[in-house]
């Protein structure tokens, strides 16, 4: 997608550690035009499937998540990371290592929400080394709902995420694919 | 506002511990098309307001922010709940006492997404003892923004909050503010 590639380009930030800051546009600030567009694309890819739902984790995937929706015309539902008071009743559970954080967090879904009529598009804004979408991927097999795929703002294509949703046999969608970073210089595969 | 109303007595749950459970439209699962009714609802309210930037507090304050978001046809910017790896530079912090969670978050926002220049709209899911809110206030006063108001899904009418705000100037819109709730009835104030 080249006005995301373009805005990667122009205000994204390489920093230490393989971590790509893209904070004015995708997670911290959030450019709602430019995730509408972002929606939009993700139904051009999608639009032949029978979603009922999106599946996202917070906080990040919820912005993205909200405006894909839009374009589905479904419910989003978002995997939260902690125990909370208000979440009773049954709950999908799994365990997700956060790269960003460094920790590794439980991650839960209340049953409420997913079940096995459904047919799920996971969304997600990066996917690097794969551990919170291969979470979500848990929860929708917990459920026995179907898997149409995943959608990713962002891939690091030099991580292994990718190879290991894709060698499961799942569709990903990444709307833009970083080869190589470094040195404030980011290049995307074809 | 009359479709939220009848949605929380439709599909709203009291919990005990004044716990109104609403997380199969607002805030575990999300109702877009509903989020995009309230966008409209406060782009009605605070239509003649000069505002730049939305701004909320992740996670569930998120999908409210960018569909409110759309309507100004501004940035949202969140305020996270704990130190990042990614979060560099300088940031605005505060501490939050969660009604949800029982414990205390700092709550921290990069500089470069909030300045003298903006004119803030806040928003939330929900107010009731004000915590996460009045968080919000002290990060735009440390920016020394503008707070243009405050704008609120759910307000528990029977707690403090919704006072503490107004009593420092601030205009708060809360679209269902509850009088009182109990046994699953829930009444609001006219």
């Amino acid at each position: 997608m080249d006005l995301l590639k373009q805005r990667i380009l122009k205000d994204g930030h390489v920093k230490p550690g393989n971590v790509l800051k893209v904070d004015s546009f995708l997670n911290h600030q959030i450019d709602v035009a430019l995730m509408d567009a972002i929606g939009a694309e993700f139904k051009r890819l999608y639009g032949d499937a029978p979603i009922t739902k999106i599946l996202t984790i917070e906080a990040s995937g919820i912005a993205v998540a909200c405006m894909v929706a839009q374009h589905f015309n479904v419910p989003v539902v978002f995997a939260k990371k902690t125990q909370s008071i208000n979440l009773d009743g049954e709950s999908y559970t799994t365990k997700v290592e956060s790269f960003t954080h460094r920790r590794t967090y439980d991650v839960i879904l209340s049953k409420k929400f997913l079940n096995k009529e459904d047919h799920v598009l996971l969304i997600d804004d990066f996917l690097a080394n794969g551990c919170a979408l291969l979470g979500l991927v848990d929860i929708v097999k917990n459920a026995g709902a179907t898997i149409e795929g995943a959608g990713i703002v962002i891939e690091k294509g030099f991580q292994e995420g990718g190879a290991k949703i894709r060698g499961q046999g799942i569709r990903v969608e990444s709307l833009a694919i970083i080869k190589s970073m470094g040195d404030n210089v980011v290049e995307f595969q074809e």
